[in-house]
């Protein structure tokens, strides 16, 4: 008999998301999982230490803590004039070409303090936990030079602490350009030699914005590259508003994804799914647009590894929930409930390089565990905006 | 100096909604609003009376109580798996036809107790309120006899009083053909006969669906007659997967409003907007069932009344937010942040002959104030699931 501190008995349902059980428990000792299966099965098994928590079950279910891997969720500033903008008519990429846009969040986030930004930042991630999200990445990509990016991504960390979410930082040094480039040959160089190094301590990754009007798959490969020399994780940004090289230079240089795939036709498909590079599905972000939603059931249907995630930012995707993306997986993108337990949990732990970490609730795993106020785990999907019972 | 017992100070904006105000206050008392306008104004013709409740409004905005004015939110059962095969390609009306969607939920009904349907909508009415709609109306409809149809209208009336919500009842007994029906023509003399005589006394409003598969324009043509004869106001759910006749019945009969609308072609938008009967759009229902959104743009443009529900149902739009609602009108029905306002309180309150009582911060308006977390009013737009600072 294992000692314990939390059971969590007579579940109705656990999804774990490999296997559904059913009159389910899960005992967790020092936030790691030590059982998981039919309650019978669990309580033999195990035995709670003195003070452990226990928690009735009884008309609730279980999913793994959802795992957020694409938000920019350090900012200051707000774009909602922007947005109201957007809704009267003017698009997106003439908002940004005439100053707003990511720059007018650059402009904030570099006049604001490292205190402020965590301050904002805390009280995001604390409203993406209660929501069910227990890991998060975050990009820098507001501050676009080196003492700025690695100040967001510092922030990060330091909020994701305070608000009980785990975080992956990633250094998005090509998302704009920066006023005082020069040139995009100019601000590649820099994000080289200036604003990887200092980012390097609180990154596992580095993203590109590979989209016309921003970085081009020739201006993205040597950032890339030198991101991979140092160990670094490498994301894309591709075919959001056209295809401009995303997926094939992912394949090329073997990132770990390519995310938004709005524009992505069936070359693109047939190349995510034959190189097993991961297809991050946000759509959130297609819905604020008015874009196409991303094609996740021919990627799914094709073989690709279909992710999701909020793309939570104060322009395109003011909204962090994991809940309503789960939502919208299978009222706009077409996959079932199951399916998109998968690409919010242990699909983006692999993405994140957390895939013996979280998104899973196995033993040996982190204890993040959600429980939904429904006997039916898939409330979480079926219910917009469902708030969790709790997130143990 | 008027006497009041509420005063909200120092308030970044006001959407009235017909006006905009900034560093405004708002001041009431008895549950009406005495005065709203710049705070100078207001703290020159008012005292907080001994014992008033003086909130801080700065960093806050203030936008009138939301009224939603399509709900079925009374219902019992789970139609969760109906929800995870729709998400796998199989359509509505076939999940319909094979004896799911309302019929499964009307079996439900009928077998809880009115204390079980009560206890359920409570806690919806209460999640509502917490989201900022403090007025909804309530349809039967899931009873189709005239003892269960009255009863689910009791159960909205005293949901609403302990949840704090106003609620306005309506009649839905021509929602599907309950099983023990010989024929259509039979359950639209039970529905005259029977069921609006039951109903009568806790509805102010009867409705039907008029749709291929539910109930012809010829059907529901003498069922609204007589509720007309008994003064009740006419509502119909038309144009959701076909044009069958609603809106030019509407218009015969001198309906308040046709709902959904999602096929809703030139000739209708041109009907609705000539007779003033209002065009009542449910952008949560078309996400659910991927239909065509309501031509909300086109009809706003035409000149017609729009106004913006949830349509807050177990089988096509399980989600009962009105800021949701808000959120897709600006970004899927291309209203602004105004309109989209103002469709969601004095629009629908005067489809519910409730315009001089709520939907407008004013004087002698009922003090139904929904303080928004966020300087910009228009945050409650901008961010899916905002979650306001507070229901006054």
């Amino acid at each position: 008999m294992q000692p314990v501190d939390l059971v969590i008995d007579r579940l109705a349902s656990v999804a774990t998301p490999e296997r559904v059980l059913v009159d389910a428990a899960i005992a967790a000792s020092a936030g790691r999982i030590v059982a998981v299966g039919p309650r019978e099965e669990v309580l033999r098994a195990v035995a709670p230490a003195h003070g452990a928590v226990e928690i009735d079950g009884r008309g609730l279910s279980a999913i793994p803590g959802l795992v957020d891997c694409h938000t920019h969720a350090v900012w200051a500033g707000s774009r909602i004039d922007e947005f109201d903008r957007r809704a009267q008519g003017q698009p997106y990429e003439q908002i940004a070409a005439a100053g707003g846009g990511i720059r007018a969040t650059v402009a904030a986030v570099r006049g604001a303090t490292e205190e402020e930004l965590t301050a904002l930042t805390v009280r995001r991630l604390a409203r993406m936990r209660a929501l069910g999200t227990t890991t998060a990445e975050v990009k820098s990509g507001y501050g676009l030079d080196a003492a700025s990016e690695a100040a967001m991504l510092r922030v990060a960390h330091a909020a994701g602490r305070s608000a009980g979410v785990r975080i992956s930082g990633t250094c998005l040094a090509l998302h704009a350009l920066p006023p005082e480039a020069a040139s995009a040959a100019a601000f590649v160089r820099t994000a080289i030699d200036e604003i990887l190094p200092a980012c390097e301590p609180y990154a596992t990754a580095v993203d590109c914005f590979l989209e016309r009007g921003a970085f081009s798959a020739e201006e993205c490969r040597p950032f890339l590259e030198a991101a991979r020399a140092r160990g670094l994780a490498l994301r894309l940004h591709g075919d959001q508003f056209s295809e401009c090289g995303a997926i094939p230079l992912a394949v090329e240089l073997g990132a770990a994804s390519v995310d938004h795939l709005e524009q992505t036709g069936r070359d693109g498909i047939r190349l995510l799914a034959e190189s097993g590079v991961a297809a991050v599905c946000l759509p959130l972000c297609a819905l604020y647009l008015d874009l196409p939603m991303p094609p996740a059931r021919a990627l799914a249907d094709a073989g690709a590894r279909v992710v999701l995630a909020t793309d939570f930012n104060p322009g395109s995707a003011p909204a962090e929930s994991m809940l309503s993306v789960l939502n919208l997986a299978c009222t706009r993108l077409r996959l079932s409930c199951a399916e998109a337990l998968a690409a919010a949990t242990l699909a983006p732990a692999r993405v994140l390089g957390l895939e013996r970490e979280v998104g899973r609730l196995e033993p040996g795993y982190a204890a993040d565990i959600v429980l939904i106020a429904d006997p039916d785990w898939r409330a979480a999907c079926y219910h917009l905006g469902e708030v969790p019972a709790r997130v143990v």
